[in-house]
């Protein structure tokens, strides 16, 4: 097996070889789509099944609303409309037929033309609230709370595997209120949710922040989002809640009878997560040997490897190691036992490390005579001689350590990479030197937040969530400031 | 809440009522799309999460391919492409513009047209195939068992809520193999599996046959399926697993060395269940009344209404109502307590029977003297006075009995449907005025098939697996036949 590429020879190439390699998922032949592997779907799933357990502890239900959407519909709701026209997927015709010319070939029949073209949804505000508005009538039927998991299309330009991709799957919650109040409470709920299952499911710590308006959702009033640091520098958004106002109510004409029995419109919000989190997972935790996976996601979280020569040997061994995994798989930790003899010790503890597994135990002759096995850590690449007595015990408190010490490496490259800058010099240098979060002044307003972006390709990830109030000078302008924001280049 | 339609009076606008009435699903502004809301949606997780555990338990894992088919690939395999082509979505072009007639209205720009339209997929053997190709090489890349859950476009012109819908939730299994006997295998394991979650989860009894050719699956050298029969005597089919041979591995050139050093196509099967389970399911089971749910999908299991009159009733009601609550949810059941008191319990009664509660139980101030509920039992209408001690034990009991009996109620009807008929007048007949599965011979041409659906709707559904063998004479052309086959209408 090749040797992956070094993050620091070429992070880049890094990144996408990892991918492949560890059999998460690869490019397919249409363009920007992605093949989503076995193995990286099942860690998608665990991630999803996560999500939905706290979606649904947090009251909201899932639904499913149609993949497309008429463009009428996508006009309704101008900055929606702008937002997403310029990339996205339209059917225009419903049938194919043969080619006269060659009827092996298929050619689109035009006859069978749409009288209105429909948009393969990039985002389902617009179906959704088309829905909604015969949902809702009175102050009774809200507040709405569904979630609903689906495939997306984005025409992008530039894609890469998980990070940018034209079709994504994602989850969309999509909420309706009857007040401004319980909209923008709902939003950050959702907020903490996301940062609460980033940082105690996945271990990627996240700042909680605000967008600045050039940054929002196309139709928000105000979007949170969380963002993550990776180990290039570069920040990754890795979910976003938007308080929509009455935007889509407005566009679609949604009303109801409130208390008092005036008619109003209904407030809403959206939130959403999708694939992408497994590149920020990729790129939060992993090395040059491969993926680390937190023992949350990992769809195996312990391989036993035996070390053995002949037939016999590998018997004896098996005996214990299938004891050891019984008790282990009693505890509810997925364990694989790889006694394939047509790979070498060698080459499977490489490979067990390309996949992130974070425990591997091997057992020996040696072990056998002396009732111990070898565990090695993935995270730290640690290993240590265990004995075989209560080793189920031994592991299950190890899998709850390396998922703290995942988080808290993290957790420390976070903190060792958060810059304060007062000045744009300073600014440019530490982004060009060291990259990470920069927290400096801004003056508040579009134009030099897009002068920094033009200049430097940093962006204002966010305004944090209860950030300290600091008087300060912005970086260009010089005008007062009151706060820090955090710029950084991003995915 | 108006009543609805009966089945005796109009079958269909009964079915069409009850699936919006009772909240599952409702036609969307997309012509032929759905909304799946979130009391269908609920159903269809738990069918979904039951059917991806038994997927997982026979070796198969999860994966996620393109929603989008290259033009060129879906020409690849000429059965496939006949069978799907005069009915897809087709994707032209990659974006929107503002029209320079009305900046307020949004045009496709003509400038952002594909070089190759895109096909959302109608089903994925066509870019699944084409992926497999760069990973099999060896037979010990083999086999292949992976599964998609995935949502798939089929332009249907008349369309049905959960029947027939343009967009359609389903999973596809796709599986590639080193032998004809392993594929033949797999295709025959999928069928049992589902057959066996249709019965014994869904309470809904099949027929497990073969299909004629006439009507295979586009690309298959052989469909299996299973059938069903819904109450106004028509059949559903619920089911299908292919074993597609090596049509798809020669269509994309997927090649592997086998054992013996020498190279051949690899072999397929695919097998696929969708939301059309949620048509058989309401068909098979419900009442003039409502939703009738087998214990094991039924969002909420057990309903507790009080019967009240006035706060301090209702508060001495609420203490026992939540003890059984606690008990009942202890045993994993899931228990709604309806203490609104907005709604009469008449009302409620109403309600959950149109929900199709499985279990209700009263409770009033008479009970709490006594120290007994009242339960009524949705699938037969029966209601009965049980003592309060130990009512966890009686309800646990109590939902498998009822599981039991929808089952039985539904085998009961079946076996009243099906009918043998020795001539063709008689077919006619009972097929007229009765329905149902007609067992007949036939001579085992196309011809007399078709002539039979063109003169009477009816199909043949399946030749049954292990089918009796028996001398007789074919309905249409008085030819010998050995057997019987199943004809019905269908939907």
């Amino acid at each position: 097996m090749a040797k992956l590429t070094s993050r620091a020879e070429d992070y880049s190439k890094w990144y996408n070889e990892l991918v492949v390699k560890a059999d998460l998922a690869e490019n397919s032949g249409v363009r920007g789509c992605m093949v989503i592997k076995p193995y990286g779907y099942a860690i998608w799933e665990k991630m999803r099944d996560e999500m939905d357990k706290r979606f649904k502890e947090t009251g909201h239900q899932n639904a499913y609303f149609p993949i497309f959407i008429p463009k009428s519909y996508f006009e309704a709701e101008e900055q929606n409309a702008e937002g997403f026209a310029k990339e996205c997927a339209v059917v225009t015709h419903y049938r194919l037929k043969s080619d006269p010319d060659n009827p092996k070939k298929l050619i689109v029949d035009p006859d069978a033309k749409l009288e209105e073209e429909l948009i393969v949804r990039p985002t389902s505000e617009a179906i959704i609230w088309n829905t909604y508005k015969s949902w809702i009538q009175s102050y009774r039927d809200l507040p709405i709370l569904i979630n609903q998991w689906a495939n997306v299309v984005r025409w992008e330009m530039r894609t890469r595997l998980f990070l940018r991709t034209a079709e994504f799957l994602w989850q969309e919650g999509h909420t309706a209120h009857s007040t401004k109040e319980e909209a923008i409470e709902e939003t950050e709920k959702m907020l903490e949710v996301y940062a609460d299952f980033a940082e105690n499911f996945m271990a990627i710590p996240v700042i909680k922040g605000i967008k600045t308006p050039s940054e929002r959702f196309a139709g928000a009033d105000e979007t949170y989002c969380i963002e993550a640091l990776m180990q290039d520098g570069k920040a990754l958004q890795a979910g976003t809640s938007h308080f929509l106002g009455q935007n889509f109510a407005k566009a679609f004409d949604v009303k109801f009878t409130n208390k008092e029995g005036k008619i109003e419109h209904a407030w809403a919000t959206s939130w959403g997560t999708s694939t992408r989190l497994m590149g920020a997972l990729i790129m939060t935790h992993s090395d040059d040997l491969g993926l680390v996976l937190p023992p949350t996601l990992a769809p195996i979280q312990v391989v036993i490897v035996p070390i053995f020569k002949g037939e016999e040997q590998l018997n004896q061994i098996s005996e214990v190691a299938r004891e050891i995994q019984r008790k282990l798989i009693a505890k509810g930790i997925s364990v694989k036992y790889d006694d394939d003899d047509q790979n070498k010790p060698g080459w499977k503890f490489a490979e067990y490390e390309l996949k992130g597994v974070p425990v591997r135990i091997a057992l020996g002759a040696r072990d056998l005579e002396n009732k111990t096995v070898e565990v090695a850590r993935r995270d730290n690449l640690t290993k240590s001689v265990q004995p075989l007595e209560n080793i189920d015990l031994y592991i299950e408190e190890l899998l709850k350590t390396i998922q703290k010490d995942i988080f808290q490496k993290a957790l420390d490259f976070r903190a060792s990479h958060i810059t304060k800058v007062d000045s744009y010099e300073e600014f440019k240098k530490v982004l060009e030197e060291k990259g990470g979060f920069i927290a400096a002044h801004w003056d508040g307003t579009a134009e030099e937040e897009e002068q920094i972006k033009n200049e430097t390709k940093a962006t204002i990830r966010c305004i944090p969530l209860n950030n300290a109030q600091e008087n300060g000078i912005s970086l260009i302008s010089g005008k007062p400031s009151k706060q820090r924001v955090i710029f950084a280049k991003s995915y």
